[in-house]
């Protein structure tokens, strides 16, 4: 039973259904397909404002993309110390800014805390000798299963405007966090100040397929030639863009997030004081030490390790096809460690 | 009826019901699959010979990738004028290499002829104030729907390793090389001194799969890492895998590509005088002139006008899934011109 | 007797006792020296106009600093293939720029003509499949020893305009241009469309000084934030900044310019018909041959070989304090030479 | 009075007059003059071992130079969070490697603990889908003006030996380190496992030289290439070159340190219970708080804040050329200070 993460599992068989249905005839490549010029419109009805989306085939290319349209290659890059960008992309948003520095913060939770970001700023340089505070990274979901509240948002991105930054959401489980809220899309990006937001579907159902998402026109930019030359416009694209549509218009993105949400907090509630952080979208952090972690891979159950080894700590994630008896089994295992 | 691009084309039905079969449950993700563990025995298979093999989505992530794990960031990449690394990435090869220069040069119907690089490499200096001649680049099938024969092959990789140079093949229209010439995948690549190959499969039926290929173990070094940080490690990597083997086990590439072979050659046919390169795969390069692009585009043919505007050049691309009365139609209206 | 480059020369007794006089007290760092605050005053004089003026160690690091300014990393740099940004900086313009790609364009004399230019600009692709064109980067005097006129510099400034590029000269030998043309320094450079010059100081008899001058102040934009992070800001910045005053203020730049060109055309003129190209800098192309070189060598004369060995050409630089006598010697021999 | 930065300062007579006495003649460029070519040998001399040793103008020069030779694109390099390639190079350390990542790391003043190092570089992931730990830099002298002793840069290199990481040492003030420790050169760089070091010589006298020196010849590997593409490579190299042989060779570097040093600790033992740090080297950090900061200036003392402002802290640097009666003024200010 795997739950080592949301990227084990399959996609959706609606996704690959409608994959199939557009497999038929030559159609313009590049981005020039009827799909993937309706997902503007698609991701614009979504969050309720005019904005402009683009397909790309991993999260890590739409957080890399995105910082690199943002950020000079002599920019700051503000992220909390454990954001996918500063601890699992090997390096991306270095490359593809052209040299950019992370800037790390801590945070409880994984959450940055809008008073200790102010700070930060406020003691960043402003000399030509430093790099330049150039963008703020925010997680939504974040990467210790926890999501952040508009009002905090609002905060971090006025902080961040104020000083001319341009503030960036890592929305690899985007859906999760609008899910948790029970908030409409738009209350937790424009809303809130966000610029540009990479959109995740691949971990909560696509096959392949993650949108950056531009609340601004005027921030496109050169986002298109950055894409290119990075070898991420995809020729087929229509298979890509149709993901995006399907995940998008049948409210899939919703019904998934709300499932794993649902199954997680279930794991956590078994979990009791061996939980580490609040269950608030789909991954569950427990402090369980080597014996127990040893009893539940005994049992079958797969998942990570996390964080310093001595500190015995394990993640679970619940992925949108995960068996609901995997996770009933889960729990009562939990239930009856000692 | 469009003749613009392969990659307007569909994905075959085969590769789809394949991405459909392995669509169930929680596998390991970025590669860990066991469809990806596949890789390496499938294309050594193919090759006759025990190979790396390494999957991205696009061919400019293919190309890049390898020519940065090939190249330092000083070094000189040698490659005909025409060649896709040098006008249709957008500078994807500077961006991978973090700077490496395009040494351009010419060469009939789209090959480099093995005298004139034997000259330019010995014309390239060797100081360190200049860029170091670091890969030889060639395309097969070239941009100009011709092939290379293994003896110029090997003529142009003898000289490129005799002074270091590693040589890189970008195989976007491999298929169809192997197919024109009747020959084993081995003969035009490792027996012939390539490296490593840049081995498409998307324009000839994939979905979205290149495989990069190396030829020498140690040749892979770090070629992981680029391919992480560039963003190319897909999550859901069965998919992709699954993809290229599908592709390569069931003898697709073979099949499709003798049949956009086979129809090009007769579109080739019909042009007459108007043929500007042997047809070796799957594309055909005519003068029309103005007048006669219009006609053709009247009669609702769709394709792409090439090179320099006044010399009055159309680009026919046949795809896998082309109708073969659209290739009838095509030929009779050629044939029909004044 | 050397006449292998104007590297190769020492520094004016004026630079150097210039540098002396400044040579004593604690003053500000990183160009906030009096010295460094006179270079925009001391450059518009120069120039008749305001400009602004960066001063740097190396001609490499000027070029390369001013096309990372006006290039995008997916730029394309259109150049004479003998440029020196081409040949001779290891990939600078490619490693600074984060991956621009050069154009190359022939010329004859080192010259590029505003018609092959003309076409190749409207030859070169404006999808975002290709590197864009970006800027235009012409050599005065060329790499040959000759000189454009201001005619055709604006014919090719036009030009480079009309479609958006900016225009980059490299001057490394300004001063020889300006000296052979007999004009004001302006009418070679901003009057002619040129946006940026590298303007070289450091041939022509200072230490080591070579500035980066802006014509339209908006342009200059990040330059000083490329510049500090390539570690091209000098810490001790006096030394360098009076070294171009003084270069500048005293008539140093023309006097020195005068007499290398007077000499060099001298030498060009004894050469006869093994002349390889008009005189009109301080460099002397001569087709020798193999015995007449090793004659030469044998008498004591010190040059480089240039270009493809079997040509037997050779290039011969006079420095700024090359003995008269020197260039007398070499002027006897080359009218000996059988 | 100016006790802003040793940046501030003239550089000593001594290195004027050097390199005004190898001011005549037509000497080869590029590093191929006989004074260029004695810098191995003096360096070799100076450490007591078999040196490269390659002059640059800058410090962010060699400390960006001296990192892209030891460290991949993908790579992590690790520093104290005030390290000078943090925070005062404009994000060199990325662009010069090509996107390589900082992690940072506390320590009290100014020194990395080698267990908080080590436990740092147990946590550093070792999948490929990080940053690959590949470089230690540590500051000798430290940035808050300590010294690490012996025994300390032994532990922190051994621990970065093991991983495989090679160790950097910023030696802006070098010299000072020295002369604190009154040890031999090689004790506190090679003897303890430094690998690569960024020799500073313009702080401490010369006019604009530096050094990266590599203790093993097999990690020089592509050094000169790096600093040829990055425009440091200087063509009158004769000047760079005779700076950093008279620095050496006249025992300046030593007798300037242990001034600058004296200097610097006479202020520290007036400042009393306002000092920070040690005073091990030419720096002195003191929490003065606004009034006090105000009345020195008041006095005509110049220096810098450091640090948040609400700290109240400033710091003061003593130059190679800072007249005695400078410091003794501001002692007694100090002392005076309510």
């Amino acid at each position: 039973m795997r739950f080592l993460s949301d990227n084990t599992a399959s996609a959706c068989p609606e996704i690959l259904a409608a994959m199939a249905q557009v497999n038929h005839g030559r159609v313009p490549a590049y981005g020039e397909d009827e799909w993937s010029a309706r997902l503007d419109r698609a991701f614009s009805d979504f969050f309720g404002r005019e904005v402009r989306a683009f397909v790309v085939s991993t999260g890590t290319a739409a957080n890399a993309l995105a910082l690199a349209t943002l950020s000079p290659p002599y920019g700051a890059i503000f992220a909390h110390q454990e954001a996918h960008i500063v601890t699992d992309e090997c390096g991306a948003p270095g490359f593809f800014t052209g040299g950019a520095q992370l800037v790390l913060l801590p945070g409880d939770h994984g959450r940055l805390a809008p008073e200790s970001f102010r700070a930060a700023l406020a003691a960043h340089p402003t000399s030509l000798h430093s790099v330049q505070a150039a963008v703020l990274s925010v997680t939504q979901a974040t990467e210790l299963g926890t999501v952040y509240h508009r009002r905090d948002l609002t905060h971090l991105a006025e902080t961040a405007h104020e000083r001319g930054l341009r503030v960036h959401m890592d929305g690899a489980r985007f859906a999760n966090a609008v899910a948790f809220l029970n908030c409409h899309p738009g209350d937790i990006t424009w809303r809130s100040g966000i610029d540009v937001l990479s959109f995740g579907a691949t971990k909560n159902g696509a096959l392949a397929a993650e949108a950056v998402v531009f609340f601004e026109p005027a921030l496109v930019k050169d986002f298109e030639l950055h894409r290119k030359r990075a070898g991420h416009l995809l020729s087929k694209s229509r298979y890509a863009a149709v993901q995006l549509l399907t995940y998008l218009e049948g409210g899939l993105w919703l019904r998934n997030a709300e499932r794993t949400n649902r199954l997680a907090h279930r794991i956590g509630h078994a979990a009791g004081d061996a939980l580490l952080h609040p269950v608030e979208a789909n991954e569950v952090f427990l402090r369980l030490g080597n014996e127990r972690r040893a009893a539940l891979r005994g049992a079958g159950f797969e998942f990570y390790d996390w964080g310093a080894e001595h500190r015995g700590e394990a993640r679970f994630v619940v992925s949108w096809d995960q068996p609901e008896e995997e996770v009933q089994a889960l729990c009562t295992a939990l239930e009856r460690l000692p």
